[in-house]
């Protein structure tokens, strides 16, 4: 498997580097693997660090920003960062307001962020933290012990992040952040597999012909393998996993709320695809009656080269809708301002 | 090969219904294929239209609004699009004050274009064109006499979008977007061909380690084939080549202007791979003595799934940089506003 890159122990420290020239407003340290907001200290605001194993870019370095992130540790691929990464952000970031780590629910990232928000405190610096676990597709899987975190963290990130930038308290930003991890769900389909630098050939066996649906983010095997799919059937399957899912589980007030909806691609699947694969998910919703408030389309929770794509829906209040369309000035999401 | 699509006669007319439910600012026609800007022709502007085979987005659907493109036409994949796609989007963005051709240097778009505009100046619509042919790595192709256009057509819809949104007439707007596709040249490597849906294979055979030097966007065969290069070699050749053309071409004057600098992704490159090659750009670029400007890191011309990346520069002058720097709000690129 070729690869744009000096070598596999390079690559996320060298991509820092790419990243600190192209975007000076972002304070990078590439040996240290964090990436802070320049401003992060100024205006008393609450700070909002997140992080996980590298491969899914632009998430998370590339939401770090007016409202949204205020630092993000990236570990290595597919790999938790350190609690050291986590702590420096930390105190990076902390103008006395406390801090909200926003935590994928992977066993990795669970402990040492768990791990971090100990030695803060220590340290005297408030923290909240908010697992993501949007993942509609299993239970329990080889990285997780639960739902796995997916394409609500951009969700989280970006409503929380607004609540932060206009000045919400600590538990406020907590609170507002655990509502949008509720009210989401998330649900994945692969066309082919990735593969990581360190590796170098695919995390899994997909035949031509055949695509993995339920998958996550890593190269973790999926729900189920079927013969290959139309776009209009694949969003079929998963708009219904995530509004199934969702139906048993969220309050009946929630049931007629619109939906925010994230349809996004994997890596490697062209533009071109994604956009068609958006009209037959905005399809699958009308035909269930359910209400689109807001869509975005793109490549924002990414795992490595593969192929494929996923469905993220949030049932938004007015709250988070406001929140949403907050302005956003990031890497990866910008708007408003 | 496995698509995200319906059918391969649809894939087109489903992203144009996909595009339509993700921005409502936008007039998507799916049928007619022409997407323009709602507010196309309040305020007088200059409109500026380009288009070009589908295969590349987000070039050029995802850079229509406030700021660059006025209306854009996707042909069929690597298919120019018709002129009666031009003339529709020329008669939907006139206000009076003429219209501005962005057109790829590919022989079916500059004849399809030129058709284009002498039926438009037929029906009182004063139209000019910028030919944009950037590509340094070679002379003639399958697809094209002389140079072909890529990477710089975001400078120069960017550039020249930015004129005509302050009001510019129209020999100033195509003045400026000639001068930046003179003062642009870019440079494409593949580590895999693309597939287009309707062949259903790969465009041309790239044996595992091996990469093509000198690619241009559809497919076609670059300059020449050698054993897989790292990240830092790959950016020796590519910057090399851009400014070896640069110093034989360019006046002596713009030898010393800075540089703005895209560093793009070819579709299938994760942009992990992408930030770290956009390190050793920035290196190769200051180890030659030229000042980085301003850079943009990602997927913006694109061939599909191909993996790979290409490299444009543009000797910038002030007016260049301060018309860059102005707001833009389109799908795939926003900025200051």
């Amino acid at each position: 498997m070729k690869m744009l890159i000096n070598s596999p122990q390079t690559v996320v420290a060298d991509a820092l580097r790419g990243l600190a020239a192209a975007h000076p407003d972002l304070d990078v340290d590439p040996e240290a693997r964090v990436v802070v907001r320049r401003d992060a200290r100024q205006g008393g605001r609450v700070g909002l660090v997140s992080g996980g194993g590298s491969g899914h870019e632009p998430l998370h370095a590339g939401f770090v920003g007016y409202g949204m992130l205020s630092a993000a540790c990236p570990g290595e691929v597919f790999t938790s960062p350190v609690p050291d990464q986590m702590l420096r952000a930390a105190k990076a970031v902390d103008s006395g307001q406390g801090v909200l780590f926003v935590v994928k629910n992977y066993t990795g990232d669970v402990l040492n962020f768990d791990m971090a928000a100990e030695l803060a405190e220590e340290d005297g610096i408030r923290v909240e933290r908010v697992l993501v676990n949007d993942d509609v597709a299993v239970t329990d899987s080889l990285y997780t012990a639960g739902r796995r975190g997916t394409g609500a963290t951009l969700f989280v990130e970006k409503i929380a992040g607004a609540a932060a930038e206009e000045g919400a308290p600590l538990e406020q930003v907590a609170a507002v952040a655990r509502r949008v991890n509720e009210a989401s769900g998330s649900f994945g389909v692969a066309l082919s597999a990735c593969t990581t630098p360190a590796k170098g050939s695919p995390t899994f066996d997909l035949p031509d012909g055949e695509l993995e649906l339920g998958i996550g983010i890593h190269g973790e095997p999926g729900r189920e393998r079927r013969a290959m799919m139309t776009a209009a059937e694949i969003a079929e399957v998963a708009v219904g996993a995530v509004l199934d899912d969702m139906a048993d589980a969220a309050p009946a007030a929630a049931a007629d709320a619109p939906v925010l909806a994230l349809v996004n691609g994997m890596g490697a699947t062209p533009l071109l695809e994604l956009y068609g694969f958006h009209a037959e998910v905005v399809r699958v919703l009308a035909a269930r009656g359910v209400p689109v408030a807001r869509t975005l389309v793109g490549n924002y929770v990414t795992s490595l080269d593969m192929a494929g794509c996923s469905v993220t829906l949030c049932r938004a209040d007015e709250e988070m809708l406001r929140l949403w369309d907050a302005p956003v000035q990031t890497a990866a999401l910008r708007w408003g301002r």
